[in-house]
């Protein structure tokens, strides 16, 4: 299996509901560092996973359309708390419905499954893995 | 599936018996930044695998069961080398039974499996993971 | 010139004002790890620049006033932008007034200065560095 | 499953064939900083994956073979693209191969799978993973 | 003293002429991770030593006549090394230009120095520090 | 100012004497890795600071005469704590001698001062930076 890991991030604001959050119950705020690994049986003919100049940017586009906000009041986040774990499965469901319309290149037709963990500290971390 | 990890560390004393470990046979030491990861296919009503906080205090407990000691004279290790490898598994192990008694909350039912990892050097690490 | 350095962080939420801040005037967030350097010219009859325990309590207590808030609400900051220049002098501040008061142990005499370092994400950070 | 991985690194020239590669299709180069993890479902009587010396061994002469090179003029990889995925395979290659001659030593043949990864900068890796 | 750092790279092929190079005398190439540090003495009105987007952009397009290159081509190096100490000097030069047609925003002017890293492997990097 | 780093590791085993060290005053260990930086105002004729084969050599002697040790057995140490902060001077006082006796090189006379760094944890460091 081969794989290619590409690094980006994002910084917004939120709270959580549920005793279990403690402090974080009040709004604060975090530096998401996001790792997007793309995996594949296959290299296509130029020797990639896949155009990484492309998924570069799905995955900018995709982190811009939560960075520097304050994800309470997102409606795509309405009723549910934004974790770490919430936040790495959205941005799969957005990388797999870029990729279901042709957004990451023909090359993108080959990957199996998508993982994107979301580094919160020096100490915590969280990620999705999904196929595709 | 989806994946938590935390992040600490331990000091430790130690020395190895075979010829394999070469200078290491003699009494030296080591920092083993420890990674737990814990993984679940489902996220609770709150939208984590677990509770980070009850996770990392468990983790922690187990840590200082070994931290700061020579464990060539630790009793529980008897007999057997003190490998990166091998202290992996027995904080695994550690943490599976805590689990079992319910020290990791609710939540911590739901998991598949956890890996621990111990980076010994910027250089080295090992791990296990395994099925709960 | 000695110096022992301690690792924290915070996560916080606040926004700029200011059109150089871009998107960054909305409300957002951020996880800063931060580091705090002790710099002495000798160490003490124990080997050591400072306490470190005592150190890094100090450290933990002072981040403790700043970590999941909301710093745009925060009246030690009214009128001014929490950027991370900002908040590694106001970290500064806060230390260099708890080793005036004794918080820091008797070793603290000896500090020539301490640096905040905040790293805001794996691209950017911002220090302050200042004599005692 | 235990795993153990080592790390090591090459300072590589090349060029690549493909429009998708834009700017990169002129000679330029690359540090890959190359951490290889082996993999076994039991320790060997010493407590070990492997004997961590010689597998370092190992992977240092492989990458001896590569390292202060320009790539385009490497015969093993005429008409290629030396991408990082198909280096990373090249690697993973190359070390079964020694492990096949018993150049990991005894040990290594309770080895079920080593993944290569090359980390290209603090932005993008690649790796291969497979079986043995 | 105030500092503010930001991270880019680049991806260079050079060789080097000099025994004391050994096997680098031969076409090779490195990945350079190049973390910039601006120094200021005070911060100006809006709570920062620089507009970090224009630093960072001056950065990018300094970095731009470097990345993706055969730097033994490059006439601005003609009969001198690429080494790591002199890249950085280099860029470093190339930014103080910049600064000095006000190409960093008038906030530099009250620049003290800047710190230029090239971070060359996970072993070994090179700065260059001057005054403005 | 330019300056080339080097980094390294060593791995003890040693305890202190003191109540302020808590449960490290029992015998325990560490990994420290090592990171030393060679300042000089000039650069020679190839164009670096020093030649970092030669300097890397002597760094790896040096901790060589430390490395899988028991530092409370060590002669050079007795009476003292083998702190962070006091292996740090003894390293740098060690290469400071090695560089007086030629063994860094020709190029070495024109170096300024010598940083050493020594990593405990992914949360804590010390250094000792010294004039030659």
């Amino acid at each position: 299996m081969y794989s290619v890991t590409v690094r980006d991030h994002i910084m917004i604001a939120h709270s959580f509901r549920g005793e279990v959050f403690g402090p974080a119950q009040k709004l604060h705020g975090a530096t998401f560092v996001v790792d997007v690994e793309f995996r594949s049986k296959e290299l296509d003919e130029n020797g990639i996973v896949i155009d990484i100049g492309r998924a570069s940017d799905a995955v900018r586009v995709i982190l811009a359309g939560l960075n520097y906000r304050n994800l309470d009041e997102d409606p795509s986040f309405t009723g549910r708390n934004t974790t770490t774990e919430v936040l790495a499965r959205a941005i799969f469901d957005r990388l797999a419905a870029v990729r279901s319309r042709g957004g990451l290149g023909a090359g993108a037709s080959a990957l199996e499954s998508i993982r994107v963990t979301l580094h919160e500290s020096h100490l915590a971390s969280a990620s999705f893995e999904g196929r595709l």
